[in-house]
């Protein structure tokens, strides 16, 4: 300990950071970027909380980016040797530790101070008080930011066995290390940063004057929070209040295909074609095989999701935060009539597809806000199906896979299709299931020509082809 | 305490209840309605975190509603006598105690169960391990809906002894009561509290398995949380951890009439008129002479907020959120040229104005959104002029105010005024200061036919009179 001491006191003074940079700091501090860092030991759950705090804060508008100083740290080193890196008394590795630790937090920081950009989250233990003084100088005292710490701590064994072994699974370090070398491995590598672990203190005892809340227990056990002030600070708090789970799988259906559908109108609340019947028992019979324990569905208000799921033998909430996105006086009508009575209209939508509001209905933007709710509610729990709409699904599905915003009107999600989400690490995998069952496409991309003068030919060029009327389906399938 | 323990068993049997209701159960609980349950010693700032949680959790778009017990055990009592009331061997006090207890209890539940209403808080000390269990059974185990409680912890003496003054000039107990003789009976009444308050406990030891939050010494301390789950418990954790003055005066100003006001057209980014000008040198002379310490100044992002306040000595924050609200494609029109071009929008905008939004722009409902994260720092800070436009101040108005929101878009806020905001107990007092400088008046009241198929003369009947050009003005100011 008191060598380590030794070396911060040389190492860490400020002005031997390689890349001094000068700021404008603003004149009033209240709506400032905000700088996040994580503190605790290896195995807290520190990584897995930054990612998903990331996800939440850049799907409500907060446009967020972790920094890892471990992926530094691997920068500067061809290949991850051993836990000897981690101990207080290896200078050189020392040097190497506290080089990523300066620079990821500098690039946060470089970050932070772009234009638009609100929150940076620097991942790593930052275990000693003169690590986070040094967050506190750059970020508080010299870019007049606001600064956050986020302490996980965790002492539940079951909790940190499954801790230790999802490192053991995702961490690039133990790539290729035999399982019990790699346990071994962490086990003296935590060992190393407990000896150098100060958690930051509260209460009288207030290590620095910025919010500081801990996560006990990955939020099982609760979180004690000192000093929160401040609109972005109170929302983390409530996100990472929340306790959620480490495995979880999700399920994902459109309604069957609708009478709509089948004549292309949009909108309305039509009910389900032979064709989206048949795919309602098809899914009650698949979700069934899976026999999931403690199944929910949850549909929107609408008949044709009412009908899809009304088969399953589970306990069913409708939610009206799933209906589908309202297009307002272009409710009812097909692609064709749209662009007869508002062809401005269609071409305003297709040029910005994500912010345009239907006259008097509502945008993209809209439908995930109103979603956010229902999102924070679906990341608590597993085996829940979701039967939805395309506009909604396609929202509900960029939460989990982290879609770029302008992508997000295109994501293709089809009909009599059962999508899976399964969390895998820190992140979401996705496997879709189509059912045998034909229907309708009602993807229609964006053309190519958006401009306000352009032929109908032009607007309509993407359209997916439908039929006239419902009864000319009916024909078609008793003529098979 | 083993009286009293008695009496619980004796007398809170819920099946002795007076008023035994059947409730139809929700099959799942996620997004069923929330009893928030208060908790803690008289003047530990329960009261007015509740009253501050009801005003932002309705704003905010959660129908949410107090139950005072208090208020239902003066109902019992003709006039409050003294602190032998809340004895624990006192056994027909006791009596009205618990039945206040009930009664609110059960008003409050029956409330929840309204369709629409989302929380109730039960306001009281509830200090007893039975009567939280009393509110469990009912909410949670017979009606199928969520509860959390909120403990009210403060051994700070300076902040008990602020608190015991506030009770003693707001509390009706004690109107028309001696100071001294009312200081004497609080800390008794306070004492046979304390012999009957049992902490709810936390951990391995968690009392009962829903959200616990403990606000310690009015969030200056901090908070712990155990068990929060739920958007609406979140979104409570994140409004109660922050601490927020018990003193606090703001100022609001609209901007100096603009060249826009002159002559009526509504939203586009004009500068003042020469009588603008003046209003913004009438406005930095008279908040000079406040001499308020640590003044800021909060101004929209348009020349005519800036151009306002420019001449005041504070730092200044110019803020997107208190931009005016953005009328789309109706930008820079008079309500003639309105009811020329677009007569539907107008009818449909003076028919609904509250949810109206303008075609590619705003609706009040949308500047009240954008306004809460502004709304949240400003609730905790004091001494703060905010310089911005009629729609938005409208909508800040109506936060402080609790201003019902069909009439949020109807407020008066004229030209030329200082509004002052002050705390006073748990609401605020509004003072308006008229600066004699002459201006048009903006204020366009809603018409009487708002049908869509209305005459011109009927839609502009309430169009307030301006000037037909900027020249005008200045000829007739000249003419003076």
């Amino acid at each position: 300990m008191s060598l380590s001491k030794n070396i911060e006191e040389i190492d860490m003074q400020p002005e031997k950071r390689g890349t001094q940079k000068t700021y404008r700091k603003p004149l009033l501090r209240q709506f400032s970027p905000l700088m996040v860092a994580m503190v605790g030991l290896p195995g807290r759950g520190k990584s897995i909380l930054a990612k998903r705090l990331e996800r939440y804060m850049n799907y409500t508008g907060d446009i967020t980016k972790v920094y890892d100083i471990s992926e530094y740290r691997r920068k500067h080193m061809e290949k991850y040797a051993s836990h000897e890196m981690f101990k207080a008394d290896n200078l050189p590795a020392w040097r190497i530790r506290i080089q990523s630790f300066r620079e990821a937090l500098e690039d946060a920081a470089a970050w932070l101070s772009e234009p638009g950009n609100k929150v940076a989250i620097l991942d790593g233990p930052n275990v000693s008080r003169s690590q986070r003084e040094e967050i506190y100088d750059l970020v508080y005292t010299q870019l007049g930011f606001r600064v956050m710490f986020i302490e996980c701590v965790c002492e539940d064994p079951m909790m940190l066995e499954r801790n230790f072994k999802e490192i053991l699974i995702y961490s690039v370090d133990y790539r290729g290390m035999a399982t019990e070398e790699a346990l071994k491995d962490l086990s003296l590598k935590m060992a190393h940063y407990k000896a150098q672990y100060v958690s930051p203190s509260l209460g009288s005892e207030w290590e620095l004057p910025c919010p500081v809340v801990k996560v006990l227990d990955g939020g099982e056990g609760g979180v004690i929070a000192h000093g929160v002030n401040g609109v972005k600070e109170s929302k983390i708090l409530a996100y990472i209040s929340t306790p959620r789970p480490f495995q979880q799988t999700l399920y994902f259906s459109r309604h069957g295909e609708s009478e709509y559908n089948v004549i292309g109108k949009i909108g309305g609340n039509a009910s389900l074609s032979p064709r989206g019947q048949k795919y309602a028992e098809a899914l009650a019979k698949h979700i069934k095989a899976l026999n999931l324990p403690s199944l929910q569905v949850w549909t929107s208000t609408l008949e044709r999701t009412k009908a899809t799921s009304a088969g399953i033998k589970a306990p069913q909430l409708h939610l009206s935060e799933l209906d589908e996105i309202y297009s307002g006086e272009c409710e009812s009508l097909t692609y064709e009539e749209l662009q007869d009575l508002f062809p401005k209209e269609l071409a305003l939508r297709d040029h910005e597809k994500l912010k345009y509001r239907y006259p008097q209905g509502e945008s993209y933007l809209d439908v995930m806000r109103r979603l956010v709710p229902v999102l924070m509610q679906l990341e608590t729990e597993s085996n829940v199906l979701v039967v939805s709409h395309q506009a909604v699904l396609r929202c509900i599905l960029a939460y989990f896979l982290e879609t770029p915003l302008e992508e997000v009107p295109y994501m293709h999600v089809p009909l009599h299709t059962i999508i899976k989400v399964t969390l895998w690490g820190y992140n979401y995998n996705i496997e879709t299931i189509k059912m045998p069952i034909d229907c309708v496409d009602t993807n229609r991309s964006k053309p190519i020509n958006c401009s306000l003068n352009r032929t109908a030919e032009d607007a309509l060029k993407t359209v997916p082809v439908h039929f006239d009327n419902v009864d000319e389906l009916i024909h078609t399938l008793e003529a098979i």
